[in-house]
């Protein structure tokens, strides 16, 4: 799978899931909905639900910004499985930055559901890279 | 979510995204089938497709013990979201290990396609803990 294809692969699907670690390399975990803007991956978090785990991936990634965001494909048909990942480089956002209005858009616009207002995460991709079992 | 609801939840998903991180604090993150025996979670890596990243997981897991490991349910309806993740710390094991070949029957008498024969990965989980958007 070529880094084009498993961009698009990963822009295309509805749910990922966002890898931070603290300082200490402790990772973090959460299932985030996104936009892929070229290179850059948006999310959003909710104003006031989940306060704490958003603080949490928010302060991992002023502490250490190195993050992974995985998209995957789960089928009792193991011929079928096929997983996406973007490794790269997170930067916190205030709601009112340019970017963040931007990317806060994006996320409207993909996701009709979306009402968060909260901080938004910019994630710089370095690397795409994916794996499937046919191997394509 | 109380911790056995959480548990109870994690252990009857089929898919489980696994993230590690290096010395440096760099997330490692892959999709994973699993098994669930109390408050450990076992995955077998295989021992030839993916070989570099197994042995990144590995390695990882080596150096820092920290994992975190996540099973969420995504619908377009964010009225059913949910997802539970356990925190804790991972512990490699070489196959012929008595607990690896206990961990491998499982996984195996979970996943009739399960044919790995690689080192087994056990987390001995810390916490248990949960989110559901109908705070159930």
């Amino acid at each position: 799978m070529t880094a084009a294809q498993a961009r698009e692969q990963f822009a295309a699907a509805r749910v990922a899931r966002l890898a931070t670690a603290d300082r200490d390399g402790v990772p973090h975990l959460v299932p985030v909905v996104f936009a892929v803007d070229e290179d850059r991956i948006y999310t959003v978090t909710d104003a006031k639900p989940k306060r704490t785990t958003a603080l949490r991936r928010l302060r991992n990634v002023r502490e250490n910004p190195a993050v992974a965001v995985l998209v995957d494909y789960y089928d009792e048909d193991w011929a079928r499985l096929w997983w996406v990942r973007a490794d790269g480089h997170g930067r916190v956002l205030e709601p009112d930055e340019p970017e963040a209005v931007h990317a806060i858009g994006l996320l409207v616009a993909r996701y009709p559901q979306q009402r968060a207002t909260g901080a938004v995460l910019a994630v710089d991709v370095q690397r795409w890279s994916g794996w499937s079992a046919t191997g394509g």
